[in-house]
């Protein structure tokens, strides 16, 4: 019999923030799926406890998580990334095959923000299906994004009037900031945006641990906000032992002031 | 004394995709603002019942819509577009402030989709609150936006593993689609994508009216798929009067098969 295998948008760590479909979902499935990478990186167990309080606030009755250890990264041979990579993919698939296998019923895997942003979630429950050895049908519940909230909370709109957003990361920014001007970047470990040329040029948005009790927020000109938001950004790794954040950068000339 | 002015994102139709933040606020408020264009557009009816629809499920008790008309559009003078639109908004303005001196107590503005993308909710709160006439505290309540419905529906990761998400328009399209590789396509009043030189460069998964009983979803190759596309929009425009479709393009050169 077919079973359901749900991937969940909690979204970025407000237990408000999930939709009345998710906390739906959640309330039907058996269990919960998380990738657990503690093993790895022990400060992360907070991210763990995050997803357990929004289970607390949106499940009726009981519930149970099944971690699924992250397996070990092969970053031994640079030389072929790639099948590094497909490696660690396909060894993910493995290690959730056999947690479906191990727990019958329906499951949700919970992820963080939205599913359909810079998530494997879709792609490794793709991979179990086309494996073919656990018999699932696969259900996207969007979730809200991070980016979202650092909209929210600086009251900001994403796009200038009638003009275009490019959504990316901190390894190609300074590549995408010579055609765009209005970036949203998302998985930068080290403030990429400090290695633009021309700093005064840019307005930034920024926030960290948007949606939980220690959210940091800093806006202003680039050159001018740059190293505060340094600070804030060590200040905030400091105290959990990671950090996530994320920023949007407008090039000043369009600003429009009205 | 400073009354709430709420600028709650909806989600992109249905009822389902609300937050717990959302339903909250919707809650707590006295009464909801809904910019009314049914003089414009009588089509549009359908879309305030839809917010109806959202606040029945979500609000316990009594809830009360203040509709207010949206001014006229001076389409006269092209000449002078930029003067035309600021004049629009202005009267905007002024009209929802009206509204608010009319009505006392807490409001939100019903928002679709999320305030943060393509849309005037949040730079009209901005404009309400420089013109001073009325005492109100802006806050933002993110909603999911259609185009996280769209990746949700076709089962899509927005970005290709590690790429960069370009957002934009129909009126912009063929200019970005010359940089951009991966872009989600909004406020497309025409399938610009058929005018792209190499159609068959292109995969499209497109969605109209999502969340909504009569959902459309096409993916394919975009000079295979783009008749059959046409053809059910023109359906579903014809059904209703009007037609909200929004679609992620990807050049195929970028589609890893593993
Ligand atoms: C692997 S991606 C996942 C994004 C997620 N799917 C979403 O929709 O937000 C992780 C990146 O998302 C951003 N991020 C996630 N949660 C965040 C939060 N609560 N505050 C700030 N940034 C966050 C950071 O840029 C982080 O590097
Ligand atoms: C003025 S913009 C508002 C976008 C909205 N704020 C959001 O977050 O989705 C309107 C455009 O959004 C897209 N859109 C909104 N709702 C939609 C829906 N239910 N299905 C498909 N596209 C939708 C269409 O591209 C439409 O032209």
């Amino acid at each position: 019999m077919t079973r359901r295998l749900a991937l969940v948008g909690l979204g970025p760590g407000d237990p408000e923030l999930l939709t009345a479909q998710a906390a739906r979902v959640l309330n039907e499935v058996d269990y919960f799926l998380v990738a657990d990478k503690t093993a790895q990186h022990p400060g992360t167990a907070d991210l763990i406890a995050m997803r357990e309080a929004i289970c607390d606030r949106h499940v009726t009755g009981e519930w149970r998580i099944v971690h699924v250890p992250d397996p070990e990264r092969d970053r031994a041979d640079p030389a072929d990334y790639g099948a590094a990579v497909r490696d660690w993919h396909e060894a993910r698939a493995v290690a959730f095959e056999q947690a479906l296998q191990e727990h019958p019923g329906d499951a949700a895997i919970l992820v963080w923000g939205d599913p359909a942003l810079y998530d494997s979630a879709i792609r490794l429950a793709d991979r179990i299906v086309e494996r073919g050895n656990v018999d699932v049908a696969v259900e996207v519940v969007p979730g809200l994004s991070s980016v979202q909230l650092l909209a929210a909370r600086h009251g900001l709109v994403l796009n200038t009037i009638g003009g275009p957003i490019t959504i990316t990361t901190g390894r190609r920014l300074l590549d995408d900031a010579r055609t765009g001007d209005n970036l949203v970047v998302m998985l930068d470990g080290s403030l990429t945006c400090r290695r633009l040329s021309d700093p005064s040029a840019w307005r930034i948005w920024w926030g960290a641990n948007l949606g939980s009790p220690d959210e940091q927020l800093v806006a202003g000109q680039l050159d001018e906000v740059a190293d505060e938001i340094s600070t804030r950004r060590e200040e905030a790794r400091a105290a959990r032992g990671w950090v996530m954040d994320t920023y949007l950068l407008r090039r000043a000339s369009h600003i429009v002031v009205p």
